[in-house]
């Protein structure tokens, strides 16, 4: 399948103004408050429709559009185009749709240029992460690849460095050189990077913190933390 | 009641490790890895106990724990101890239990003192905001209040300085000055802080971002990156 669903009132308007959108179907309900332009043409359907359509636990706030997915950069081709220095994130191993839309945001935010995830152990981009990314997709790219291992050394072999996140590193980002071409990689919450995630990084770097009693942010905080100060140490 | 219940892995843990919780009964499934030292002492119970106990979709990963609530510190008392720096986070309407539990690891994280919402709007501190704040509770008080503009007036006229985060705003928080004692005010996410909430802060800013084309962090994400900065300029 090569369409999916967008629902919920951010990320339908983010995916109308995105001029790369192709969109087969725009429905609302008759209740929705009217955000789109007169040109957008939606179809007004009645709650059946949605009922119909959407699991029932979904917040689709009485609009969705259906679209051609967006194409996806390979790898090849972030190495290719040597001149973009903007960040990569790498996602070891995060499963919830609301982290990975929360870091989409901030990837969209400060500057990143894709989020990398695994296909085999994430959801696929499913609608889920598409609402919670709250119109951060279209600007920020979701990849999807079959090894993280080979992709950090692919990138690395290309002049990325990679910085792993880990609570426990002695060091932290605000000692590790983050001018250069960076991808951060980013462990679930419980177990942080596996092994061999961690084993392929050039540095590994805890978040700076108040007191050592308590230092454990959420996937999303941490990623959209190291993605701040990367873009700040670059402006 | 004065009584409340605290689960999942990481908040029974903070709370077991915390000397200043009564804890009443402590439960664990037989399944559940065990984690907890000897002098805590369990109770073995079956799943039916779990389900009898709490709703259906909450994840309890087979343990918890009945206590006491702490006692939250009043304004007053935060306006009596002049001795500390540390910044207040005021949530103007956030109701996610989520996004809230993020702001109070944010906040243990990056040494806030205080985490302050309204007792009408926003919900009680339930069991799902402790579990969200995976143990950050047991660091940070979350202290409810009645009206929020009247918080904000009483701890200006006692020396804090009150910065209210707003993406529309034409100052970023790098130029505003972070080194007194600060209130930061967080609005809901979609609607932002309320009118009267606005007129009552010292300053206004926004974050700063990579481009003007997409600007919002969640309210959890825009909270940590703004104590993260206060934390970097104190230090």
């Amino acid at each position: 399948m090569d369409t999916e669903w967008i629902y919920g009132k951010h990320a339908v308007k983010a995916a109308l103004k995105n001029p790369k959108r192709v969109i087969l179907r725009f429905v609302v309900l008759k209740s929705a408050r009217v955000f789109w332009e007169e040109k957008n043409r939606p179809e007004i359907v009645d709650r059946n429709f949605f009922k119909a359509t959407f699991r029932e636990d979904i917040i689709h706030q009485g609009c969705a559009i259906l679209v051609k997915k967006l194409k996806e950069p390979s790898i090849e081709e972030l190495i290719a185009d040597k001149s973009d220095e903007r960040p990569l994130v790498l996602l070891d191993q995060i499963k919830d749709p609301q982290n990975i839309g929360s870091i989409l945001r901030g990837a969209a935010v400060f500057g990143a240029r894709a989020v990398i995830t695994t296909k085999d152990n994430s959801p696929r981009l499913t609608s889920s992460i598409i609402k919670a990314a709250s119109g951060a997709l279209e600007i920020v790219p979701l990849i999807f690849i079959v090894n993280l291992v080979q992709t950090i050394n692919n990138l690395k072999k290309h002049g990325f460095w990679c910085l792993g996140l880990d609570e426990t590193a002695s060091k932290t980002i605000n000692e590790i050189p983050l001018d250069g071409k960076m991808m951060i990689v980013i462990g679930s919450e419980g177990d942080g990077m596996r092994r061999l995630t961690k084993e392929s990084c050039d540095f590994i770097a805890s978040l700076p913190s108040y007191s050592l009693q308590f230092s454990t942010l959420n996937a999303a905080q941490a990623a959209t933390i190291s993605l701040y100060e990367i873009f700040k140490q670059k402006r």
